[in-house]
């Protein structure tokens, strides 16, 4: 066992933390400022920053030696070969249109490999685990067991992804309307949520690009852990979050990859 | 008062019959059956089903005189100037794929016009209705006033569709891209869940295309209720579903049809 249950309890207290902070601003006129440098619209909310200070702080006091890779707040080097990689608020544009698709992504590496990774939804109440190859959903105090389900055709598979539009080069744009012309049926929306609907077992397939480090790690541990794979869009590791192809069923990756390079 | 209180009350009875029949099917692995004569994946739960049949038993035996026109079960003659509109699960794919944003649409309209509106989500706890010029969520015992938000150009707009590439026509889509091209944002996904989000002053824009008569007409008093605008893409009257644009401000609603016809 890669991760000890002292410290998963550590990290359900950082979504404790998290979600305790983020939970008063939902649905609250906040300000929305812009980051610097970004052409495109990215809110930046009070929530988003006030979460990752908690979250570091709680770090920064009960394990020092970590390091830490917060969207908000940057790096911070440490000793132990643990590394906590955090985007409290993931789905920021759902959040500030007032709905529910958004959640509080902590991942937790070993010597550069994600091996715990935890979505939380402080709203909902749903917290989503993935860990040394299990994975969980914590509600209203019961643990379920999280499950992606077989799906053998694209031609029967629900394919998800936010926003190819916004987010994809137009090459990925071509690729990916190949496997959504072979899908069963295709929906936008949801940033990290989708993941959890997959682990969850109602989504086949989840392709997203142009994530960033900090989008991704928590999502890794959560899929593998539900029976899923998880990888880039040629097979490869998608810790850069550069290309994201996520599947509850080998085979059906197997064919979107196929499909995605053409 | 075009809708007495004790009309609202049976309303809201009719919406707690259906949540009861829908709230235990969201993510349980239900049949999804297809629509014989529909190219498009169309899924038709026994949870849509279920709850259509608990409110109409509940008019059959109660407002016997009303006429009905339901999605499932289709239309039902009345005497008393009074119809139900029922769509008790719209946002079908969402649902199937364990997400949240889908809801029972229950309106009621006096000699062909909505006057009573009700959007339920069972499973959030949260009820969008309008009636009479006002418009109010009822959630955990609380009430609470909805009010869309001032907004008075597009390139402050937050802008929201569900899928213009799978229900909007080619020519429909130019015109949808020239009022995104403009919008400060643009998300999708959502169903009749935006136009709740547009109530709560949350989103500015909801451009839609192709629905029916038993999925807009629960957001006509909804959506002008909360002091919102919603009419076809042309300014006219949308009870028939073909286009659907609504608007939390009037000046944006005006700037966005002019984008649309181009």
């Amino acid at each position: 066992m890669t991760v000890d249950p002292e410290t998963i309890a550590f990290a359900n207290r950082l979504a404790d933390a998290s979600g305790a902070v983020i939970r008063p601003f939902f649905r609250q006129r906040i300000a929305v400022s812009h980051k610097p440098g970004l052409h495109a619209f990215d809110p930046v909310t009070e929530a988003d920053k006030g979460a990752e200070r908690a979250i570091r702080a709680l770090i920064e006091k009960e394990r020092p030696q970590d390091a830490i890779l917060g969207e908000e707040f940057g790096a911070q080097d440490g000793s132990s070969g643990w590394r906590w990689v955090l985007d409290p608020l993931d789905g920021t544009r759902a959040f500030v249109t007032g709905r529910h698709e958004w959640g509080s992504l902590i991942a937790l590496e070993k010597d550069g490999y994600p091996v715990l990774g935890l979505l939380d939804q402080p709203v909902l109440g749903e917290r989503f685990i993935g860990a040394d190859g299990a994975a969980w959903l914590l509600q209203n105090g019961t643990r379920s067991p999280l499950k992606t389900r077989a799906c053998g055709a694209l031609k029967d598979a629900i394919l998800c992804a936010t926003d190819p539009g916004a987010y994809f080069t137009q090459e990925q744009q071509v690729g990916f309307r190949r496997v959504a012309s072979a899908a069963r049926m295709t929906r936008y929306g949801g940033d990290c949520y989708l993941f959890a609907a997959l682990a969850l077992g109602f989504v086949d397939l989840v392709i997203e690009a142009g994530f960033q480090a900090w989008d991704i790690a928590a999502l890794i541990p959560l899929v593998e852990g539900a029976g899923g794979v998880i990888t880039s869009w040629t097979g490869g590791d998608c810790r850069d979050g550069k290309t994201i192809l996520a599947s509850g069923d080998k085979r059906l990756h197997q064919a979107a990859m196929a499909l995605l390079s053409g």
